[in-house]
């Protein structure tokens, strides 16, 4: 019966590791290292071709791992396969530049999405696939298992066990499929203590850890300052909360970044209030913790946050209302981005972002045609979830909205939410997206869209929504899109009768058809129109960063 | 600017949950709780409309904790809220008879889903809503966070680090949603040890843990005995394998339950070498450890598999076997059933599985009349993933399959493997789906759908297979499915001109259009023929509950 006697080995990747630990041992590497000899043990623990999972998302950043391993020796160390959620720092790319790295695999970016379009240019990297951070995740745990992992924390005590403090984060989805697959698990501290606060990784998930000789970096993404919210903004949240949220009562959403958001965010308090819709929408998120939440948060609109991950200031406020954010028993915050993106995709009725274009059949995308951005988690959010199964309200009136037939399923809203043009006078709305030329250039198999056209329920700008689920055909969807396209060429060239009809079906919907009163739609309205005024909220538990204060 | 002056609370749950845990320091109740007074401690720690988590999922139950709740007095506890992945047990039902509970939100309810049934009729229960597995988690992080949760493991120390075990499934995802939302996390476990194999839940985590009077229960629920593999399966298998696997090129992927994808992993080691597909297809799997991929495994088929859960009787074999399972430093497998669904999702290329009923439009359903069975994770494996941005040789085939005009994304394979005709010669392909009739009976905004049509994108079946991407109107569709129908109803009218057509341009194979000979398809192909030739595999390492050994 069975064909196959040849020997084989069952244990190759345990035996590996092993080796590796002793080789480790042998140098008199113990569990803990000293930070001067952090690239002695990268030199010694990694192997050329080994996949490497670099800690460091939107958020924290295990930044000092991430500079040794850049210095580290590219005779020794070479070809590695970079996993990582994002490309942040000047030292992510420096990785690449060395030799030490030839391969990736991603999330985001952003901030380095020009140096790496060079890099690719110049044939120094090969990028795998640009993911969401959930799917990035998911392969983790089955054709991109970390061989290592380089993590970061807040503190540890002698044994390691690990306390991450409010920014858990990306960090126990690595850890996980690191430790559990025979691979090395390496941690950055910024402090050595008796006892952790709370344990977020064991001990025995951990192989070394290095107090780093500073704090890991952390970037205050979630924080947009009040005081830079435009009166179009202003407007396009009125639309927004009146034409969208309450008809549709929506309890459990998410939220982009951006100061579209942000205004929505200000505008509960207020407006919201006014329309008595307190308790009835907005109450269940999956959010990072934005300072902008607070005037609603302490105007009693929200239930329940869930983040993945934390904000720069934000953590004693958080801190005082543990009915609201997901605190531990020593009372500070626990993210973790894997639950709260299968939060975002599965248990919310409601996405809203921004994006730098769409087309005539709703894509949007984010791409421009000299960076290499990815998508992060908007797609995962931004993406009607065919394997959910519940209901609410939200849903079932988004699915017969969009039924021809009998009802057979739900939808997620998903909203986006754009000036007309943006900065520089570009047209939001275009023929073509630029994401086909990027694709070309990159050699990629799908041009880089961040929502797929399917997928979008509405469209907002100043000049109205677009409800695109009630939309029959492809043309009615283009002139929907058109319909609110403003003065751009594409809303020039709209047919003005079809517009009209749409718009006496309900399809178009201008701010007076909805009882929105544009002259209202000022800075008054806003419960914050500074960050001082958030301080103020906060009652002074929100600690913004120096560069937003000014005061 | 601040309008609300009125002093608001912020850390009501958090008093609630002292005061419940003081209240059990009173009654001098320590972490270790001894299971005669388990009863006693639930009374004091739940209090009436508490949202309580049990965990129970089809493999491993809190068994002893569920019948202690089932015990207590429904004076003091009443009106509780269940939320629990799998109905399975009697005392998970008994728990609402007795009004101790009286609202659910679950995924699957298989074993009990006659008086789960009953209960509904008889409105001593109240369904909040069916899930998928991973959808259920999500919302144990937005509007379903349990005040209290029900857990076990296989052991604790002191402490009350707890150790699951191969079987850690459900745990971290339930404990995490509880423990951070100022929950009390209730532990029952098999032994107390001076110290754990591994942490799989840290001390802090956990407020209470209980040494059960038995370990706890577990379901063998993905052993199929290979002796009860018909040929009819054999042909599909070969089919599947020739016609889908082989010309997708699929290496990530997750099998369903059931004999029919048995008999695909039996086929692999003979008739997927035959056909030199080793490391060419199948190599990456999201998968419970079935041992019926033994002989794959052996034959070196497989790279890696994450699974959900453990299975009986595979421990010792899995742990011999490193470089495939994901186990933890203490040899035994760590499973994990929120990212092995989230890798299910959107890692994998292909879902198969198999269903009861096919409606014209590919619907397919396990709903029948007079059982409220759920979904489970089906549905979250067998849909197309918007939000996946990462390609795949896979992926871009089906895409590019499935585009009118330019390829925008690709498609995820999901694959229904079913016979005409199943038991009591009951058709699978129907006009309409048994699911419409248990909405109306339900009350429920949805047919219980398992997967959408939209999603299946190949049905197979004796007669061929239809490869549902190529379609381009719905009619086609209809015939495609009348195609390999066989000589049901719903197959006996099919437009023989048109399923001509089809199968001309490939959209309708036989097994001959493949190159698959019917002749060959009998047991001498399968790898293994029975259980006992699995253990053989194994070289004695798979060791199967007594109910599946006959020898």
């Amino acid at each position: 019966m069975k064909a196959n006697t040849e020997e084989k080995k069952w244990n190759l990747q345990q035996n590996r590791r092993d080796s590796k630990l002793q080789a480790a041992k042998d140098k008199g590497l113990a569990k803990r290292v000293p930070s001067d000899r952090t690239i002695e043990l990268l030199e010694t623990v990694l192997t050329p071709e080994d996949k490497v999972c670099i800690e460091g998302n939107n958020q924290k950043q295990a930044d000092f791992l991430s500079e040794c391993l850049s210095q580290c020796n590219n005779d020794v160390l070479n070809n590695l396969h970079i996993l990582q959620s994002v490309l942040a720092l000047p030292s992510h790319i420096d990785i690449f530049e060395k030799g030490i790295a030839s391969k990736v695999d991603f999330s985001f970016s952003g901030p380095q999405a020009l140096r790496l379009a060079k890099l690719v240019q110049q044939q120094k990297i090969q990028i795998g696939s640009i993911h969401t951070y959930l799917e990035l995740y998911g392969r983790y745990f089955i054709d991109l298992i970390p061989n290592v992992c380089l993590i970061t924390a807040h503190s540890a005590d002698a044994d390691g066990n690990l306390y991450t403090g409010p920014n858990t984060e990306d960090t126990p989805a690595i850890v996980e499929a690191t430790a559990f697959k025979s691979g090395i698990v390496i941690a950055q501290v910024n402090e050595l203590v008796d006892s952790v606060p709370r344990v977020d990784i064991p001990a025995d998930w951990v192989d070394f850890f290095i107090v780093a000789p500073r704090p890991n970096y952390i970037e205050p993404l979630f924080t947009r300052d009040p005081a830079q919210i435009t009166e179009v903004q202003i407007l396009m949240a009125m639309m927004v909360i009146k034409g969208i949220y309450a008809p549709y009562q929506i309890k459990r959403l998410n939220h982009g970044i951006g100061f579209n958001t942000a205004a929505i965010e200000l505008l509960l308090p207020t407006y919201g209030a006014e329309l008595n819709l307190k308790g009835k929408i907005c109450t269940n998120w999956a959010l990072n913790p934005h300072p902008t939440m607070i005037p609603a948060i302490e105007s009693g609109f929200v239930d329940s946050i869930h983040s993945f991950g934390s904000e720069v200031g934000m953590d004693e406020y958080i801190q005082n209302r543990p009915d609201v954010f997901f605190t531990g028993k020593d009372g500070s915050m626990r993210s973790n981005r894997a639950f709260s993106q299968t939060a975002g995709l599965y248990a919310c009725d409601l996405f809203i972002g921004s994006t730098l274009q769409i087309d005539l059949q709703g894509n949007s995308s984010t791409a421009t045609v000299d960076r290499i951005a990815g998508f992060g988690g908007a797609p995962n959010m931004g993406s009607d979830p065919h394997g959910r199964r519940h209901s609410s309200y939200a849903y079932l009136k988004a699915g017969q909205e969009a039924a021809d037939g009998r009802v057979v399923k739900g939808r997620k809203l998903v909203v986006q939410m754009v000036e007309t043009y943006r900065e520089h006078m570009d047209s939001v709305f275009v023929e073509e997206l630029d994401a086909w030329q990027l694709q070309e250039k990159m050699g990629s198999d799908f041009p880089p869209i961040m929502i797929y056209g399917d997928d979008v329920t509405h469209i907002v700008t100043e000049e109205g929504i677009a409800n695109l689920l009630l939309c029959r055909t492809p043309e009615e969807r283009e002139q929907a899109i058109r319909g609110v396209a403003g003065y751009t060429p594409v809303g020039m060239q709209r047919d003005h009768e079809k517009v009209k009809e749409l718009r006496q079906r309900g399809i178009i919907q201008r701010p007076e058809d909805i009882g929105v009163d544009a002259s209202k739609a000022t800075r008054d309205l806003l419960a914050a129109k500074s960050v001082k005024d958030l301080v103020k909220w906060s009652n002074g538990t929100y600690a913004p960063p120096s560069r937003f204060r000014n005061w």
